[in-house]
């Protein structure tokens, strides 16, 4: 049998340049427009719509002069565009958009991870139908090309496990907690300052824009079909700069950790606050970057780190889908024979873990908590308090040997009762090496 | 335009799988087979032809009953294999067979990064000349998808500046010199006892392996083709655990260092043992571990990290190279437009630099070394001496403020007459966390 891509690429070579349309012309949307009229004069690919709701106040005199400018979606859909570049975000009217795109036959380029998380399998079986691409490689870390080397540079692998810090407003917080001993509302006030952080932060620190991406994950490097909401998320509202230096006593640090594992027939996954070892590859990612771990059955752990946000690195990863697009090559439909499996999901992980309590002191606390998590068959590992802290809501730190999360879940409905409790005790697994 | 992947992985569904030859049964040859024959029934791919010289010894029973096993390379060149997979590396005969193979219209993948340094770019000429595939994904940092990533995951980036600890048998010998202080030799001596080295260590020591491997990510991330021989290299011979004690007291580690950087039309480029800092990405990579970091114009830095050797790991990219062509696509030739020029290359980085000198002691050799480096308009950072040292090989440590390598050569060629010297001084440059 011959291969000829080398025949498909001189039959392109003689083709037009492809059309692309961008839709939503923010930091992203303008920063890929920025790098396609950067473009060689031979490239693959031209400019030359962009829809924006009141597209005028958008206009800028860098874009070549033939590109359309539309505040008109229904124009642009039904323009010659032959790929549909979705920045909008959202749920809708993305949704809609990118559906009615790939019916017509144009093929679809988009970061949005939440449309993707939950609508992912639905719209590549879309595509697939019509002929077209539906490529997200910007839905995941931004501009480190993850997407891609799981489907492309591993597939020779059979990936077990992924894991990662996938939200760069996090990482920022946690880091600045931790480098400036500060709370976390001060740090979330630093974050927004610095345009890491939304006003209404809920997604990010509460681990659903993370939990988004470790679904779109799961499903491209794990092969299994996992929704959003099956997925376990703690917030990292409650860690202050003391849990840093419990961790740091206990040579760790904390980090928003992402991670999901194929075993036995089921999904492990969560998104949590977690404590991990001062010298793993987590704890050396600071500030805005991210990192997505992954571990294969022949090739063990391979790591891939970057920035992960920020309107050039996600526009990177858009134009390196475009291309890829553009060589006749697309995201997800050209290899169906890579089926996905709907797999049962649980987040009952077995992990050391660790318990921050803050109460008002007494005699009898350690016991109580000692007696109540014996009950429960746990072990209690070590007892770290730091002096200097006030009686009437003094912190001191309980550390656990391995169980499943279940099983502390059951001793914490218990442990919370405890009367001498100022607030709910705040747990976080404390993670290896390896995770 | 319409754009018809699916179309293609349509027809590709109803193909039978390709069938693929391997060339050298070792450990990477026989990793490959085991993955290819634990592939699901419908994989695109299907193993045929194992050739190995006294190819009778090497087979074994886990492979399946229908391939051919040979000692005679003709036959298999000329059998009805899709697929060479060149795993004998060298430049003899693989050469000859790569290319008897590609002009026969057989697609190749191959691990060799000493023939693929060499003669890439021939042969990816004759490759889309023949309409045939050649990738090379397993010749740099064997299981790390880099050059995969660098091609099509940052193909929407401009990068400028590719780097990395790209060979594990110096990383291994390094860290175990830092670990346990013992001395070069007998961390060789370990490390040959632990398979990291070879009866004869000199391409990995020396940095040719490394150069290599440079070359090839030079030509793919930098666009730029580079002679290896025009890679300035320096050994780790020399580099023992008092280098390491200095180091450290100056908040560095020591890391064999492969650096490439495309700037004002030429290529920076060397090997060579260097300072880098304990926080940096470099510094946290142990063992036989391999990093490969990027720099591009918009994307900023990503960095890649994984086992860079190993039957399994290497296995992994030839697989993942064999199903990308499986699905239509190729290594290197389908993208001819992405052309890489040929650049002069220079070794002239400017950096601060350590140096280390050991002397019989006597009064007058700092002011010797201060006024030489002074007439060199070379200015010194620091002077560092660790007391309890024999007077008769006195080791201390000078370090420089920047200034480019030549300028340091200079100075250097003065430095290596001075009476003094029980041996030449040893240089390393002394990289920042950006490199």
């Amino acid at each position: 049998m011959a291969i000829t891509p080398a025949f498909d690429q001189a039959s392109r070579a003689q083709m037009p340049a492809l059309k692309v349309a961008i839709l939503g012309f923010g930091t992203v949307g303008s920063a890929v427009a920025r790098i396609l009229c950067d473009q060689p004069a031979h490239s693959p690919l031209r400019l030359t719509h962009v829809y924006n709701r009141n597209v005028e106040r958008k206009r800028v005199d860098w874009v070549t002069g033939d590109v359309c400018w539309s505040s008109n979606i229904d124009e642009v859909l039904a323009s010659d565009a032959d790929i549909i570049v979705e920045l909008i975000g959202g749920m809708d009217p993305a949704h809609e958009w990118i559906s009615r795109a790939l019916t017509s036959g144009k093929s679809v380029v988009t970061a949005n991870k939440k449309l993707i998380a939950k609508h992912g399998p639905e719209l590549s079986a879309l595509a697939c139908k019509h002929g077209a691409a539906l490529s997200f490689g910007a839905s995941v870390a931004g501009g480190v090309p993850v997407i891609d080397a799981l489907q492309e540079g591993l597939a020779g692998d059979q990936l077990y496990k992924v894991s990662g810090i996938l939200n760069g407003t996090c990482n920022y917080i946690l880091t600045k907690i931790e480098s400036e001993g500060i709370s976390f509302e001060e740090a979330l006030v630093e974050a927004q300052r610095a345009g890491f952080a939304e006003a209404d932060p809920t997604d990010d620190v509460d681990g659903f824009d993370a939990r988004s991406k470790l679904v779109i994950l799961s499903r491209i490097g794990l092969k299994a079909i996992v929704q959003p909401e099956q997925i376990h998320c703690d917030s990292i509202r409650r860690i202050g700069a003391i849990d840093f230096t419990y961790s740091h006593e206990l040579g760790c640090t904390i980090r928003q950790i992402s991670r999901a594992e194929r075993r036995e027939g089921q999904i492990y996954a969560a998104v949590q606050p977690a404590l991990v070892p001062i010298d793993s590859p987590m704890a050396h990612i600071t500030g805005s970057l991210n990192i997505v771990l992954s571990s294969g059955k022949y090739g063990g752990q391979t790591a891939f780190s970057g920035h992960g946000a920020g309107g050039h690195s996600t526009a990177v990863a858009v134009v390196s889908d475009l291309l890829d697009i553009a060589r006749g090559r697309s995201g997800d439909n050209v290899r169906p024979q890579i089926a996905a499996d709907v797999l049962p999901v649980t987040g009952n992980f077995t992990s050391a873990h660790y318990l921050r309590f803050t109460v008002h002191d007494r005699p009898g606390i350690v016991a109580a908590i000692a007696n109540t998590l014996a009950a429960h068959s746990i072990n209690i590992d070590a007892l770290l308090q730091k002096p200097g802290y006030n009686k009437d809501a003094l912190p001191f730190v309980v550390t656990l040997e391995q169980c499943p999360t279940e099983q502390l879940e059951a001793a914490m409905r218990d442990l919370r009762k405890l009367d001498f409790l100022v607030h709910a005790p705040l747990t976080m697994p404390i993670l290896t090496k390896e995770l």
